[in-house]
Protein backbone atom coordinates (compact mmCIF):
# COMPACT_ATOMS: atom_id res chain seq x y z
CA UNK A 1 0.00 0.00 0.00
CA UNK A 2 0.95 3.37 -0.74
CA UNK A 3 0.51 6.08 1.72
CA UNK A 4 0.47 9.06 -0.71
CA UNK A 5 -2.43 7.25 -2.39
CA UNK A 6 -4.63 6.67 0.04
CA UNK A 7 -6.86 10.19 1.24
CA UNK A 8 -6.27 11.67 4.45
CA UNK A 9 -9.31 11.26 5.52
CA UNK A 10 -10.12 8.13 5.26
CA UNK A 11 -6.48 7.05 7.08
CA UNK A 12 -8.21 9.13 9.86
CA UNK A 13 -11.44 6.83 10.04
CA UNK A 14 -8.95 3.70 10.29
CA UNK A 15 -7.80 4.06 14.01
CA UNK A 16 -11.96 4.75 14.76
CA UNK A 17 -12.68 1.65 13.80
CA UNK A 18 -9.61 -0.11 15.64
CA UNK A 19 -10.97 1.31 18.41
CA UNK A 20 -14.76 0.16 17.81
CA UNK A 21 -13.22 -3.23 17.18
CA UNK A 22 -10.97 -3.58 20.31
CA UNK A 23 -14.16 -2.90 22.62
CA UNK A 24 -16.10 -5.32 20.65
CA UNK A 25 -12.98 -7.56 21.60
CA UNK A 26 -13.56 -6.61 24.87
CA UNK A 27 -17.05 -7.51 24.80
CA UNK A 28 -16.41 -10.95 23.90
CA UNK A 29 -17.55 -10.25 20.05
CA UNK A 30 -15.33 -12.22 17.74
CA UNK A 31 -17.25 -11.68 14.72
CA UNK A 32 -18.88 -8.46 12.72
CA UNK A 33 -19.93 -6.61 9.66
CA UNK A 34 -19.58 -3.37 8.00
CA UNK A 35 -23.35 -2.94 9.18
CA UNK A 36 -22.30 -3.74 12.90
CA UNK A 37 -19.73 -2.01 12.63
CA UNK A 38 -21.53 1.18 10.96
CA UNK A 39 -23.77 1.36 13.50
CA UNK A 40 -21.67 1.86 16.32
CA UNK A 41 -19.79 4.40 14.76
CA UNK A 42 -22.92 6.05 12.68
CA UNK A 43 -20.40 5.32 9.57
CA UNK A 44 -22.42 3.80 6.57
CA UNK A 45 -21.19 -0.12 6.12
CA UNK A 46 -20.93 0.99 2.86
CA UNK A 47 -17.94 3.31 3.73
CA UNK A 48 -16.36 1.07 5.92
CA UNK A 49 -16.24 -1.43 3.15
CA UNK A 50 -14.92 1.28 0.38
CA UNK A 51 -12.41 2.35 3.18
CA UNK A 52 -11.11 -0.98 4.08
CA UNK A 53 -11.01 -2.05 0.49
CA UNK A 54 -8.20 0.77 -0.36
CA UNK A 55 -5.96 -1.86 2.46
CA UNK A 56 -6.78 -5.03 1.39
CA UNK A 57 -9.67 -7.84 1.53
CA UNK A 58 -10.31 -8.50 5.19
CA UNK A 59 -13.65 -10.14 5.24
CA UNK A 60 -15.50 -12.61 3.82
CA UNK A 61 -18.81 -11.73 1.68
CA UNK A 62 -21.49 -12.91 3.50
CA UNK A 63 -19.28 -14.10 6.91
CA UNK A 64 -18.29 -10.64 8.00
CA UNK A 65 -14.66 -10.04 9.64
CA UNK A 66 -13.09 -11.92 12.51
CA UNK A 67 -12.61 -9.23 15.12
CA UNK A 68 -9.00 -10.32 16.48
CA UNK A 69 -7.52 -10.48 12.72
CA UNK A 70 -9.16 -6.85 11.41
CA UNK A 71 -7.59 -5.47 15.06
CA UNK A 72 -4.38 -7.12 13.57
CA UNK A 73 -4.58 -6.13 10.40
CA UNK A 74 -5.15 -2.27 11.52
CA UNK A 75 -2.62 -2.48 13.56
CA UNK A 76 -0.66 -2.81 11.00
CA UNK A 77 -1.69 -0.35 8.78
CA UNK A 78 -1.20 2.08 11.23
CA UNK A 79 2.35 1.19 12.71
CA UNK A 80 1.44 0.36 16.01
CA UNK A 81 2.44 -3.47 15.99
CA UNK A 82 5.30 -1.85 18.08
CA UNK A 83 5.71 1.11 20.64
CA UNK A 84 6.09 4.92 19.96
CA UNK A 85 7.39 6.32 22.57
CA UNK A 86 6.61 9.60 23.24
CA UNK A 87 8.26 13.00 24.91
CA UNK A 88 5.76 15.06 26.89
CA UNK A 89 6.07 18.88 27.72
CA UNK A 90 4.40 20.75 30.23
CA UNK A 91 3.85 19.09 34.09
CA UNK A 92 0.43 20.87 34.69
CA UNK A 93 -2.97 19.24 35.50
CA UNK A 94 -3.10 17.61 32.23
CA UNK A 95 0.05 16.75 31.46
CA UNK A 96 -0.03 14.85 34.96
CA UNK A 97 -3.31 12.85 34.27
CA UNK A 98 -1.32 11.91 30.86
CA UNK A 99 1.87 11.10 32.21
CA UNK A 100 -0.44 8.61 34.78
CA UNK A 101 -2.84 7.20 31.88
CA UNK A 102 -2.45 3.63 31.74
CA UNK A 103 -4.64 3.45 28.36
CA UNK A 104 -1.31 4.02 26.21
CA UNK A 105 0.07 0.50 26.07
CA UNK A 106 -2.18 -1.88 24.39
CA UNK A 107 -2.70 0.82 21.82
CA UNK A 108 0.64 1.68 20.50
CA UNK A 109 2.49 3.77 22.83
CA UNK A 110 4.18 4.60 25.75
CA UNK A 111 5.15 7.85 27.51
CA UNK A 112 8.98 7.63 27.43
CA UNK A 113 10.01 10.61 28.93
CA UNK A 114 8.48 13.82 30.95
CA UNK A 115 9.72 17.72 30.55
CA UNK A 116 9.27 21.08 32.49
CA UNK A 117 10.66 24.37 32.86
CA UNK A 118 9.31 24.52 36.63
CA UNK A 119 12.94 24.44 38.81
CA UNK A 120 10.02 23.72 41.67
CA UNK A 121 9.07 20.48 39.61
CA UNK A 122 12.16 19.53 37.67
CA UNK A 123 13.92 16.86 39.33
CA UNK A 124 10.63 15.34 40.74
CA UNK A 125 8.57 12.19 39.92
CA UNK A 126 5.19 12.16 38.48
CA UNK A 127 4.41 7.76 38.64
CA UNK A 128 7.81 6.14 37.55
CA UNK A 129 8.92 9.65 35.29
CA UNK A 130 12.00 11.93 36.86
CA UNK A 131 10.74 14.93 35.41
CA UNK A 132 13.39 16.76 33.19
CA UNK A 133 14.32 20.07 32.81
CA UNK A 134 13.22 21.20 29.49
CA UNK A 135 16.89 22.88 28.56
CA UNK A 136 17.76 18.99 28.00
CA UNK A 137 15.17 18.84 25.60
CA UNK A 138 16.77 18.77 22.43
CA UNK A 139 19.86 16.63 23.84
CA UNK A 140 17.19 14.17 25.30
CA UNK A 141 14.82 13.43 22.50
CA UNK A 142 17.46 13.14 19.80
CA UNK A 143 19.59 10.73 21.81
CA UNK A 144 16.25 8.73 22.56
CA UNK A 145 15.29 8.86 19.16
CA UNK A 146 11.78 9.85 19.79
CA UNK A 147 9.82 11.03 16.96
CA UNK A 148 6.16 11.80 18.91
CA UNK A 149 5.35 14.19 20.93
CA UNK A 150 2.57 15.49 23.27
CA UNK A 151 2.31 19.49 24.16
CA UNK A 152 0.68 20.40 27.17
CA UNK A 153 2.24 23.78 27.54
CA UNK A 154 0.50 27.04 27.59
CA UNK A 155 -0.51 28.62 24.28
CA UNK A 156 1.99 31.37 24.65
CA UNK A 157 5.03 28.46 24.77
CA UNK A 158 3.97 26.10 22.28
CA UNK A 159 5.10 27.57 19.40
CA UNK A 160 8.66 27.75 20.40
CA UNK A 161 8.54 24.03 22.41
CA UNK A 162 7.28 22.83 19.13
CA UNK A 163 9.70 24.34 17.07
CA UNK A 164 12.56 23.01 19.26
CA UNK A 165 11.16 19.42 19.17
CA UNK A 166 11.34 19.34 15.43
CA UNK A 167 14.57 20.43 15.69
CA UNK A 168 15.42 17.34 17.77
CA UNK A 169 14.20 15.35 15.43
CA UNK A 170 10.04 14.94 16.60
CA UNK A 171 7.42 14.36 13.33
CA UNK A 172 4.72 14.37 14.98
CA UNK A 173 2.94 17.03 17.66
CA UNK A 174 -0.25 15.92 19.54
CA UNK A 175 -1.10 19.72 20.90
CA UNK A 176 -3.28 20.59 23.67
CA UNK A 177 -1.99 24.25 23.55
CA UNK A 178 -5.21 26.06 22.62
CA UNK A 179 -3.82 27.70 19.49
CA UNK A 180 -2.65 27.17 15.52
CA UNK A 181 1.26 26.06 15.17
CA UNK A 182 3.51 26.70 12.22
CA UNK A 183 5.62 23.92 11.69
CA UNK A 184 7.42 22.73 8.40
CA UNK A 185 4.69 20.59 6.19
CA UNK A 186 6.58 17.49 6.61
CA UNK A 187 5.50 17.77 10.50
CA UNK A 188 2.28 15.97 11.44
CA UNK A 189 0.33 18.04 13.94
CA UNK A 190 -2.89 17.31 15.68
CA UNK A 191 -4.97 19.40 18.30
CA UNK A 192 -6.81 18.45 20.85
CA UNK A 193 -9.05 21.41 22.04
CA UNK A 194 -12.26 20.70 24.35
CA UNK A 195 -13.67 23.77 24.09
CA UNK A 196 -13.19 24.10 20.30
CA UNK A 197 -15.99 20.67 20.27
CA UNK A 198 -17.95 22.17 23.21
CA UNK A 199 -18.37 25.38 21.05
CA UNK A 200 -19.14 23.17 17.63
CA UNK A 201 -21.69 21.83 19.57
CA UNK A 202 -23.28 24.96 21.23
CA UNK A 203 -24.08 26.60 17.81
CA UNK A 204 -26.67 23.54 17.16
CA UNK A 205 -28.62 24.59 20.67
CA UNK A 206 -31.16 26.75 21.29
CA UNK B 1 -28.79 32.63 9.65
CA UNK B 2 -30.51 29.48 9.94
CA UNK B 3 -28.54 26.60 11.25
CA UNK B 4 -29.92 23.75 9.25
CA UNK B 5 -28.23 25.51 5.74
CA UNK B 6 -24.98 25.72 6.52
CA UNK B 7 -22.50 22.28 6.51
CA UNK B 8 -21.40 20.98 9.52
CA UNK B 9 -17.55 21.17 8.19
CA UNK B 10 -18.00 24.71 8.05
CA UNK B 11 -19.47 25.46 11.30
CA UNK B 12 -16.60 23.06 12.81
CA UNK B 13 -14.18 25.57 11.50
CA UNK B 14 -15.45 28.50 13.18
CA UNK B 15 -14.12 27.86 16.61
CA UNK B 16 -11.00 27.67 15.26
CA UNK B 17 -10.95 30.72 13.70
CA UNK B 18 -12.14 32.15 16.94
CA UNK B 19 -9.86 30.54 18.46
CA UNK B 20 -6.76 32.21 16.27
CA UNK B 21 -8.19 34.88 16.37
CA UNK B 22 -8.64 35.51 20.36
CA UNK B 23 -4.60 34.32 20.27
CA UNK B 24 -4.46 37.31 17.97
CA UNK B 25 -5.81 40.35 20.22
CA UNK B 26 -3.75 38.20 23.21
CA UNK B 27 -1.11 39.05 21.03
CA UNK B 28 -2.34 42.90 20.55
CA UNK B 29 -3.24 41.97 17.02
CA UNK B 30 -6.22 44.59 16.04
CA UNK B 31 -7.23 44.06 12.60
CA UNK B 32 -6.16 40.67 10.35
CA UNK B 33 -6.98 39.44 6.82
CA UNK B 34 -8.20 36.53 5.04
CA UNK B 35 -4.72 35.48 3.89
CA UNK B 36 -2.95 36.33 7.79
CA UNK B 37 -5.76 33.92 9.30
CA UNK B 38 -5.20 31.43 6.89
CA UNK B 39 -1.54 30.97 7.42
CA UNK B 40 -1.75 30.68 11.03
CA UNK B 41 -4.76 27.76 10.36
CA UNK B 42 -2.89 26.22 7.48
CA UNK B 43 -6.47 26.82 5.76
CA UNK B 44 -6.78 29.03 2.59
CA UNK B 45 -8.04 32.53 2.65
CA UNK B 46 -10.58 31.58 -0.22
CA UNK B 47 -12.02 29.29 2.00
CA UNK B 48 -11.85 31.23 4.96
CA UNK B 49 -13.90 34.02 3.25
CA UNK B 50 -16.02 31.53 1.55
CA UNK B 51 -17.52 30.10 5.60
CA UNK B 52 -17.42 33.36 6.62
CA UNK B 53 -19.39 35.10 3.93
CA UNK B 54 -22.56 32.30 4.80
CA UNK B 55 -22.70 34.87 8.09
CA UNK B 56 -22.98 37.80 6.92
CA UNK B 57 -20.46 40.91 6.18
CA UNK B 58 -17.53 40.63 9.02
CA UNK B 59 -14.87 42.95 6.57
CA UNK B 60 -14.08 45.45 4.03
CA UNK B 61 -12.40 44.82 0.92
CA UNK B 62 -8.68 45.43 1.20
CA UNK B 63 -8.91 46.65 5.15
CA UNK B 64 -9.50 42.98 6.21
CA UNK B 65 -11.30 42.22 9.51
CA UNK B 66 -10.98 44.05 13.10
CA UNK B 67 -10.13 41.49 15.21
CA UNK B 68 -12.33 42.31 18.52
CA UNK B 69 -15.75 43.03 16.25
CA UNK B 70 -14.88 39.52 14.11
CA UNK B 71 -14.39 37.93 17.95
CA UNK B 72 -17.26 39.42 18.88
CA UNK B 73 -19.73 37.97 15.88
CA UNK B 74 -18.42 34.71 16.09
CA UNK B 75 -19.37 34.25 19.90
CA UNK B 76 -22.79 35.31 18.78
CA UNK B 77 -23.40 33.39 15.75
CA UNK B 78 -21.28 30.21 18.05
CA UNK B 79 -23.92 31.04 20.88
CA UNK B 80 -21.43 31.52 23.50
CA UNK B 81 -21.95 35.37 24.48
CA UNK B 82 -23.74 33.75 27.71
CA UNK B 83 -21.98 30.87 29.47
CA UNK B 84 -23.18 27.21 29.41
CA UNK B 85 -23.18 25.49 32.76
CA UNK B 86 -20.97 21.90 31.86
CA UNK B 87 -22.07 18.71 34.24
CA UNK B 88 -18.50 16.55 34.07
CA UNK B 89 -19.16 13.27 35.25
CA UNK B 90 -15.74 11.23 36.18
CA UNK B 91 -13.57 11.97 38.42
CA UNK B 92 -10.10 10.27 37.68
CA UNK B 93 -7.43 12.30 37.04
CA UNK B 94 -8.59 13.47 33.53
CA UNK B 95 -12.04 14.38 35.64
CA UNK B 96 -9.54 16.57 38.13
CA UNK B 97 -7.64 18.06 35.30
CA UNK B 98 -10.80 19.39 33.89
CA UNK B 99 -12.52 20.50 36.77
CA UNK B 100 -9.62 22.94 37.74
CA UNK B 101 -9.12 23.88 34.10
CA UNK B 102 -9.35 27.91 34.54
CA UNK B 103 -9.74 28.13 30.35
CA UNK B 104 -13.45 27.61 30.16
CA UNK B 105 -14.77 31.08 31.17
CA UNK B 106 -13.66 33.26 28.91
CA UNK B 107 -14.57 30.91 25.69
CA UNK B 108 -18.27 30.41 26.63
CA UNK B 109 -18.19 27.20 29.18
CA UNK B 110 -18.33 26.92 33.29
CA UNK B 111 -18.01 23.84 34.94
CA UNK B 112 -21.27 23.53 37.06
CA UNK B 113 -21.12 20.22 38.58
CA UNK B 114 -19.18 17.08 39.35
CA UNK B 115 -20.18 13.75 40.01
CA UNK B 116 -18.94 10.28 40.33
CA UNK B 117 -19.66 6.76 42.02
CA UNK B 118 -17.18 5.97 44.18
CA UNK B 119 -18.44 6.43 47.62
CA UNK B 120 -14.74 7.51 48.90
CA UNK B 121 -14.71 10.12 46.73
CA UNK B 122 -18.11 11.67 46.31
CA UNK B 123 -18.80 14.48 49.07
CA UNK B 124 -15.12 15.33 49.10
CA UNK B 125 -14.16 18.42 47.16
CA UNK B 126 -12.21 19.31 43.81
CA UNK B 127 -11.22 23.36 44.34
CA UNK B 128 -14.97 24.47 45.04
CA UNK B 129 -16.76 21.80 43.57
CA UNK B 130 -17.99 18.96 46.35
CA UNK B 131 -18.30 15.90 44.24
CA UNK B 132 -22.06 14.46 43.61
CA UNK B 133 -22.99 10.93 43.79
CA UNK B 134 -24.01 9.89 40.25
CA UNK B 135 -27.42 8.38 42.02
CA UNK B 136 -28.71 11.95 41.50
CA UNK B 137 -27.47 12.66 38.57
CA UNK B 138 -30.94 12.53 36.63
CA UNK B 139 -32.87 15.17 39.12
CA UNK B 140 -29.70 17.88 39.80
CA UNK B 141 -29.26 18.19 36.68
CA UNK B 142 -32.84 18.41 35.29
CA UNK B 143 -33.36 21.01 37.87
CA UNK B 144 -30.28 23.04 36.88
CA UNK B 145 -31.34 22.84 33.51
CA UNK B 146 -27.58 22.09 32.04
CA UNK B 147 -27.80 21.13 28.52
CA UNK B 148 -23.98 20.43 28.17
CA UNK B 149 -21.99 17.09 29.64
CA UNK B 150 -18.63 16.56 29.75
CA UNK B 151 -17.83 12.78 30.10
CA UNK B 152 -14.68 11.38 31.60
CA UNK B 153 -15.56 7.71 33.02
CA UNK B 154 -14.40 4.68 31.85
CA UNK B 155 -15.26 3.28 28.37
CA UNK B 156 -17.37 0.36 29.84
CA UNK B 157 -19.50 3.34 31.90
CA UNK B 158 -19.89 5.70 29.12
CA UNK B 159 -22.69 4.79 27.41
CA UNK B 160 -25.15 3.73 30.52
CA UNK B 161 -23.89 7.10 31.26
CA UNK B 162 -24.66 8.65 28.46
CA UNK B 163 -28.22 7.56 28.35
CA UNK B 164 -28.73 9.07 31.82
CA UNK B 165 -27.62 12.36 30.48
CA UNK B 166 -29.75 12.53 27.77
CA UNK B 167 -33.09 11.51 30.09
CA UNK B 168 -31.84 14.77 32.05
CA UNK B 169 -32.14 16.75 29.65
CA UNK B 170 -28.75 17.09 28.15
CA UNK B 171 -28.55 18.01 24.51
CA UNK B 172 -24.51 17.76 23.86
CA UNK B 173 -22.06 15.25 24.87
CA UNK B 174 -17.93 15.77 24.68
CA UNK B 175 -16.52 12.27 25.57
CA UNK B 176 -13.39 11.36 26.67
CA UNK B 177 -14.37 7.83 27.00
CA UNK B 178 -12.70 5.88 24.09
CA UNK B 179 -15.86 4.09 22.69
CA UNK B 180 -18.54 5.45 20.44
CA UNK B 181 -22.01 6.16 22.15
CA UNK B 182 -24.81 5.72 20.66
CA UNK B 183 -27.68 8.19 21.71
CA UNK B 184 -30.92 9.57 19.80
CA UNK B 185 -30.17 11.66 16.79
CA UNK B 186 -30.47 14.90 18.29
CA UNK B 187 -28.11 14.26 20.61
CA UNK B 188 -24.53 16.41 19.99
CA UNK B 189 -21.42 13.83 20.95
CA UNK B 190 -18.07 14.70 20.29
CA UNK B 191 -15.39 12.72 21.30
CA UNK B 192 -11.77 13.25 22.47
CA UNK B 193 -9.61 10.48 21.99
CA UNK B 194 -5.52 11.59 21.67
CA UNK B 195 -4.98 7.87 21.00
CA UNK B 196 -7.28 8.16 17.70
CA UNK B 197 -5.09 11.17 16.71
CA UNK B 198 -1.53 9.60 17.50
CA UNK B 199 -2.26 6.61 15.38
CA UNK B 200 -3.57 8.83 11.99
CA UNK B 201 0.03 10.59 12.77
CA UNK B 202 2.18 7.06 12.81
CA UNK B 203 0.59 5.94 9.64
CA UNK B 204 2.77 8.19 7.72
CA UNK B 205 5.84 8.03 10.13
CA UNK B 206 8.75 5.43 9.00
Amino acid sequence: MDSNSTPDIVVGRLPRYLQALQRMAVEGISSTSSQELGERLGISAAQIRKDLSQFGEFGKQGTGYAVPYLIDQLEVILKIKRFWDIVLIGTGDLGHAIARYQGFANRGFRIAMVFDNDPVKIGTKIDHFIIQDIANLEKLVQEAGIKVAMLTVPAAAAQSVSERLVKAGVKAILSYAPTPLNLPADIHVEYIDPLIQLQHMTYYLG
